[in-house]
């Protein structure tokens, strides 16, 4: 397979733990989305809509989307599971995953950033706080469904990871990034911690990723 | 089963047509998001997001997230099937379905537009406009993926249905409630028209549902 991605996409992530946890291990091609590689016509071909990951699996079209690549992943390379057995608890898993898929990431993606900083004229400090809004009001969406729920574990459901946790952990990254402060939601940090402790996880994360800049990747 | 939802609510629309194709009538309760009731210990105790739709199928915890919902119902009921076989074919359909869930939808929902309007104080036209962007830029992309894709049939995806459909309609019933032009989209619009005949998708119309403001029953 082949992955196209770059260091900092919390979509990518997402999709690059999945591939780690099922042992797939791809080919990467980085699009420079700093530089609007993603842009070119070379991209825009493999990904009409400019965005990543897309991953080619054999001949093509690319696939996209980093829930719909992981629920092929799921489908196509069952073992290990990253979703439970029970339809009702797979619904729960995949709620979890949707809260950063569909509420907090949407609102802090390049193109939502920069309109609210450049093309709104609201400046630097409004883009920060806007951030912090909606990453605040997800995680803490987040922390009271997992703390209220007895099927939390080690993990979101249970203590294997499944989608939930990969998508929590790319989005406490993604928050640490913007320097949001994850402290007031105890169990996504948890969570977290737990996540990062395995290879899968940590290796992903973008400081680590060989096209981030070498700056980085001294950080703990 | 019990829905949860509201009438205008683009997310409980995509649960209502999976519903109404699979031939399930749940018991609906209204929760009237104008009035705030949403943030209600009741409706708390049901989903303490704060967010429509939910459902209950027996006993509960209530399911939520409309994608969640969707694959939950795609489990339990799989017939008519709302995805295809083939796996490369059902990671199309769910990245379809994912523009409008986690690209155009998270943008318009009433706490974004209402940050933007007046937690920014950027006023009506402001809010109007964001609206406008983010439809557009969204539906722009759907277009160019599905005109340039041979999969593409009378639906998104062949001759039959799918979360795609049910995604496609919901955002276009909702730019059209937001007085967004979707005239640049032609082949949106076709399977939107398309999907409208099916009285599934027809009767789960905002404007046909009993807790609309009977002002808007008389559109076309």
């Amino acid at each position: 397979m082949k992955l196209y991605g770059y260091w900092r996409s919390q979509a990518t992530y997402r999709v690059r733990v999945a591939m780690n946890l099922k042992g797939i291990t791809p080919e990467d091609e980085t699009i420079d989305l700093a530089k609007g590689v993603q842009f070119q016509p070379g991209y825009r071909a493999v990904n009409p809509q400019s965005v990543v990951p897309a991953l080619f699996d054999g001949p093509g079209p690319a696939l996209t989307q980093s829930l719909a690549i992981m629920e092929y992943l799921e489908e196509t390379h069952p073992k290990p599971p990253l979703l439970p057995r029970d339809p009702r608890d797979r619904a729960r898993v995949r709620a979890l995953a949707l809260i950063p898929i569909a509420e907090i990431h949407p609102l802090m993606v390049p193109r939502v950033r920069n309109y609210v900083e450049n093309d709104l004229k609201l400046g630097e400090a409004a883009r920060v706080e806007w951030i912090r809004h909606w990453v605040g009001l997800g995680l803490a969406a987040l922390e009271t469904l997992l703390a209220g729920d007895p099927r939390t574990g080690r993990y979101c459901h249970g203590d294997a990871p499944t989608f939930a946790d990969i998508c929590l952990a790319g989005q406490v990254i993604g928050a640490q990034n913007s320097d949001c402060d994850v402290t007031p939601y105890p169990t996504v940090l948890r969570i977290h911690e737990t996540c990062m402790k395995l290879d899968a996880f940590s290796s992903a994360h973008p400081r680590k990723r060989p096209d981030a800049p070498k700056a980085l990747a001294k950080g703990p």
